[in-house]
């Protein structure tokens, strides 16, 4: 099923359900207020949902409205937990052989994994707001999944059976604020402000069979100012699968129910073309990642990080070309919530061959 | 006044006001059910709990009931935030020297600040069960305040006003998973379990002239295995106070209501001994801390981190000597919940001066 959180004036929205087409939508009234509440008692309360989600499907559903992603908050507005991963070791490996460093061979075992600030996230079209262009504002696509309540000391297999739901994330960095704040030890913070989530959260039966071996095997859509500047595989390169994940964050604690694990950009790598140099035919998802790829090939970096006025339009399909999240679609403003008065314009060499 | 969570086999447990004593406790209901309702409504709850409360303190409410802290959850069992900071400097200063490394210059104007796991809190009487000893398995006696909403980009002054509630905290370290950890760049994670916080959660108020300039003057006593180790003093040696903790969580995003910062273990100064020697006559706040004096006063650590059966209990009293925020007091368990039959014993040398 697929479940997203309206905007009703209060903190957690109310729930809804929409339908597989993302055309209509049924408020889950008399079920449950929240999403939240149904992440904490889901074995009770998410066979309901899926018989709302059943006839809304049927067209049968009596109050029935058409959706609109306008009015949504992240399907959870806040959460008690965020961790995000960096489970696409290519984007390690790019980054770092862009600064001429090595990738540890731990790090093929063992996945790189920080704690995000959960308290305050935007919803799908919401703007993008930032004090400075100076920071290095950056989107970053990615896949994530919420779960359910997961043991501490859970194996890979165990944790991946506590994935509810997938959603897509951006999940915005400040890439000027990055060295200083890792240089300190403590980690990411302030580098990582307010992250974006799809307008729908969905089971993971959704995705048929492009959910396999714990990974969303999709391309994932990346338009920057409306040029396409990603089409990026999921699946089959995601190093380490969500369970495994999971099992990173539950090795020393209990993972509680509605906590949300991404797996970082999605990346995917080049390839050597006749000329025998490389290519990135499949674009990239951030655009670190751009930036690293043309240090690598040029020495130093050409594309500049996103203005205020710039928009990030990221969606993934099915195998039907239907959108199978809805659209993340922002616009990135300053900090009064001002854009330039001229359209922005991404040069040609940003955008991926047709 | 003084607030607190009783278990009630929920999540979030059910909302009660403690008497300024501790002796006495009653039911919120008609108020609220829960405390992250009051944080997300407080304008117009608090009066409420306000004067729920000194009814309570006059010994007029009708049901009231003794208060037992070993009903209570964590005042918020779980939280959309918990950011931990490291505002002791010379906690820092300790555990640099002991490692013949320098605090960087940056350090005394930018705090250390980390982004915890929020999604399940510890009681203040609840076994902390860690997988293995090994681990390196340390307690962090540290101050904590819980906000309101506050604004990116708000001052130190203003972040400030933004705080709601004082706590005290037990931040649980695995010591021995810290370095590879911070190797990788990202941060703490796995090292950081489950945290604790103290029976109630108190407004600034309740300290009256101990709530000073943002930070919490009062003396943070510390018994391991019912020996007093720590009796620190956490107002006039924390470096940054409470406003310029929160205004660092929000330069580049909003903080929300139910937000809880740290300031970290509470650390005093070493004074020279009439031999010319440095003591730590205050003691500490964490055995890291211990074993940084001895490798700087030895060569090496002569204290081990705590084992499966120990006990940690970590208090603050008022002037009146009347315990302000009730006592975290909490056992060391194995996996299975286990401890070994004979008693921990701690050696004398561990000890702070009578």
């Amino acid at each position: 099923m697929k479940l997203a959180t309206y905007r009703d004036g209060s903190r957690d929205g109310q729930l809804v359900v929409v339908s597989r087409d993302l055309q209509a939508a049924h408020y889950a009234t008399g079920i449950a207020a929240r999403l939240q509440q149904v992440l904490d008692d889901w074995n009770f309360l998410a066979p309901q949902l899926q018989d709302l989600y059943d006839t809304l499907n049927n067209g049968k559903a009596r109050n029935a409205f058409p959706f609109d992603p306008a009015q949504c908050l992240a399907p959870l507005p806040r959460a008690y937990q965020w961790v995000d991963g960096s489970a696409y070791l290519n984007h390690v490996e790019l980054v770092r052989a862009a600064r001429n460093s090595q990738v540890p061979a731990s790090f093929y075992e063992d996945p790189l994994m920080y704690q995000g600030g959960s308290d305050d996230f935007l919803g799908p079209t919401e703007d993008a707001r930032f004090v400075s262009e100076d920071w290095g504002i950056d989107f970053e696509a990615e896949i994530t999944v919420v779960t359910g309540d997961v043991a501490m000391g859970a194996t890979p297999d165990q944790a991946l059976d506590g994935v509810r739901l997938v959603m897509l994330a951006n999940d915005w960095s400040l890439r000027n604020l990055i060295p200083a704040e890792l240089a300190k030890g403590f980690g990411f913070f302030q580098s990582k402000p307010a992250t974006a989530f799809s307008p729908v959260a969905i089971t993971p039966d959704e995705l048929g069979e492009a959910w396999e071996g714990g990974r969303v095997h999709l391309t994932l859509q990346s338009s920057w100012n409306g040029r396409k500047v990603g089409m990026c595989e999921a699946g089959a390169e995601m190093t380490f699968h969500f369970g495994q994940l999971i099992a990173h964050v539950c090795k020393t604690r209990n993972v509680r129910a509605g906590s949300i694990v991404g797996a970082g950009t999605v990346s995917n790598k080049g390839v050597a073309n006749a000329k025998g140099k490389m290519d990135w035919p499949k674009g990239y998802s951030c655009i670190a990642e751009k930036r690293a790829i043309e240090t690598i090939q040029d020495g130093q970096p050409s594309t500049g990080f996103m203005r205020f006025g710039d928009t990030i339009r990221i969606e993934a399909k099915g195998k039907d070309g239907q959108s199978m999240f809805g659209a993340i679609e922002q616009t990135v403003v300053g900090p009064n919530g001002a854009v330039p008065a001229a359209a922005p314009v991404v040069a040609a060499n940003l955008v991926i061959p047709a």
